[in-house]
């Protein structure tokens, strides 16, 4: 194999059609793609509460930390496997798939047992050993960008992953480290069509991580769909205010409730259709 | 006047609702604002073809540069005075406003006389005497965003203009500098909404400078619509391999031309009309 | 002129030797430079307090803000014309020499009365039509490097006045602006060596700008010499704590005095001299 | 423990002297020290060959990557355990240390059998995983700050190792990620006496990574030890133009050489002494 270009099979050179599989019924790369839930598994009550709210709405995605990165020692560090079992019980009373964030390649066989969509966050990016276990699991990966990754270095990653033996990824962007404060991070917008011309994986948007600040995730939101994203990945909670953790930009169930009608008329004018729209028709709504 | 706060007078708290103003026959701030053109103006027949080729899609507004602000003393530096006689003949064969970036306050008569919409491009963005200078002008201003320049910082360039007696201002984010290099600039799309909560003035995109690549400008000008800028001003040339500045970021007339129905449909989305359609429809089309 | 490299005459391939020039007895270039005051010209009595102080160190350069280039219209502006002359009449009393911001064009002729060497702002180093003013003044010109320019773009800003026809022109860098917050700016030390190797410019460091913290001045100012600066511009207040502007970054006197012995013995470190060490020993003291 | 301050055990509130511990008779944050050595373990012949090279010169710790994060899975990943065990031996015939990075927790007992100082590399600063893991060694851990991570995230990652019982931590500066391109990155030369401040962590530099330009490293190594490092990491190769990465950043043995002796002198102006120098005078040299 040359390696003359830096990334290879990731490349549109090398498949020119969308990379498309099917994660609970829907056909990610296909379908808009939305994952939602709080940002860490807190306890039964709330990821149950949360589930059902989300199942209502026909979402099929749940996420939810259970080994959380955090920047202090002394901060919540989530729940671990307790916290894995208890979204895989909330996520198949309500028919759903589960999205938890592996960080280290020691979980990999409780999460290939727990979990539907293996996700790599902003801080592994670029932790090689990691990308190289996931290269040979069968579960899709959610690859976040790093917070001072180029898109080079990103589509390097995911050729980890890819070249390991693993074709099912999808690439998140959560937004960049810039001088800008008044947002947690800024969201690179042009990343989701640049990466779509360069490489068939699909390309989601994380806007919770990506703002910081509720308010602006509905449209960041709509932003990330006209521009040509393949879905997004939302923080909502039942009770933001007493989050254990990003509780600021996690959405109330009521800000979620009301997005989900313009998103809608945004995927039919990119003439596609969001996996929870088109789970309601199936299902007769 | 309390100093407390940093910016007073463009803020949402001093006044509620949009800044709305006319200029040729636009409702700026209300309808969705469309200005396109050249990087620069180079010679008669350049920009008088390009001028009937965007009023035959009913813009009104067109942009070209006659003072360049060239990061190499080598480079070509503009037609100075005859780019902008050049720009107001063509502009009033047309029916169309002209607007133009201004470097210096010793031009501000040599402006008010040719220009309808005066420009303060990103290098300027902090030069103080010039914000001052247009502070006292009647002309309406296109403030661009520092390409490092936060949010604050620019409402509270935003503010010497408006505190100097002028409120007619329309803000203009370009992209910001980052570690990022496929991109020209990162596009901060979030500052468009953050913008509308903190001010009652208008805030429009530049795709063009944002991205620095010309198969982008189409999403991101979405993305912006989307995410609910009062409107764009996009780079277009009738032949932009041979443009004497900027030509890879610059529209062929085919790209502009196919880009106006789906923005149209991503105004009705957020129950506006773009200047163009408006006309249009005014017109009997 | 070929205009294959971006810059040409600020270039060492142009010139091999460094450019040195005189002022006030001082071989700029060749002897390290020591530039110091307060921020802001504030009032007389402060003013010719601070040029006395320096004097008895034998500093022989006073820099002082008459035109403040402040982010917000509500903050103290200078003193403008008045500044001026306050600075020329304590400079005149104690054998010292004027360093001031100009910011537009039109007040050429009132800093070539007054001023020794004009500095040009970070807001300013793309401010193209003063560049071209100061490329035809006789007056050496300190070029602050833009808060997010690049070294290319630093030394293109320099081309501007060199090829005007001023060579006389002083580099100065003072931090750049990144995610980094415990500090104002980021200072780049290594633009310091890399600039020397480019051009055969001089350059010096400005601490205070670049840190934003009083403590941070000595370590980096001697950092700077080490790498081999030539010469520093800090600032410096008989109180401050209650200076109309920049009080954090501003030394008190007796962190001042303290700082030029190490500084001295770094000078002599790299086979250099500051030119108040010079001067004192010339003096005989 | 109250969790109000962001970190705790590394502060200078916490302790205010500062921490020392030996190893190779060398007192870390007493003696400065020197670190050298390749980016990568290549070969036998290559190893052997720099380590008698630097042992001549009183090197005390040799530096060398066995286990590579390469943004590439097509790159030179390094020779793993046989790398490890090559430096054992070439540093053991030399009486030397050495410094390897580690990329994963399941490689612990490995790096505990033939590494001296265990590095953690920019990619991996957090990865709370590994910093766990390493908290509970009794190794000293050199933890490099992450590319665009801040004091405040790169201190908490250190506390995560000194809360896991581990007090012996190195900090090491190595650039951070900014727009500026013509170095590999920015070294942050103010973070060096800022943690010195905050922290009673001893503070390194490694310029090699933090300017990626050969001709730097000598300027920018003696602004660290004039602004206050404890030491300096430097790549060194007896074939720089052949190295199997990073060959551009690497010394030619001739610079290391002649950089030796200005360092020295820079460390008495601090009042201390290299490690190389004390074991050479101890010697008797």
């Amino acid at each position: 194999m040359s390696t003359r270009k830096p990334y290879q099979l990731v490349s549109r050179e090398w498949k020119s059609s969308d990379t498309v599989f099917e994660v609970n019924n829907v056909k990610i790369g296909l379908d808009l793609l939305m994952i939602a839930g709080p940002c860490a598994v807190e306890n039964k009550e709330q990821i149950f509460t949360i589930t059902e709210f989300l199942s209502k709405h026909n979402i099929k995605f749940l996420r939810g930390g259970a080994y959380k990165p955090r920047t202090s020692p002394y901060s919540f560090q989530g729940l671990k496997t307790e916290g894995l079992q208890l979204m895989r019980d909330a996520a198949d009373k309500y028919g759903m798939s589960v999205v938890s964030e592996i960080m280290s390649s020691d979980k990999i066989e409780e999460f290939e047992e727990y979990v539907d969509i293996i996700q790599v966050g902003t801080r592994n990016m670029q932790n090689y050993p990691l990308l190289r276990t996931l290269g040979k699991s069968k579960k899709p990966i959610l690859l976040k960008r790093g917070m001072s990754s180029t898109i080079e270095e990103w589509l390097l990653a995911a050729e980890y992953i890819v070249s390991g033996g693993n074709e099912k990824v999808i690439l998140c962007e959560r937004g960049i480290r810039t001088f800008e404060n008044s947002t947690r991070n800024t969201v690179d917008i042009s990343a989701i069509p640049l990466v779509k011309m360069l490489s068939h994986l699909p390309v989601i948007l994380d806007p919770s991580q990506g703002t910081g600040v509720r308010d602006l995730i509905k449209p960041i939101s709509q932003a990330a769909i006209a521009a040509g994203a393949d879905g997004l990945i939302i923080e909502v909670h039942n009770q933001p205010e007493e989050a254990l953790s990003d509780g600021d930009q996690s959405l109330f169930f009521d800000q979620f409730h009301h997005m989900l009608q313009p998103l809608n008329q945004l995927a039919h004018f990119q003439n596609r259709q969001f996996d929870y729209e088109k789970a309601a028709i199936e299902a007769g709504y």
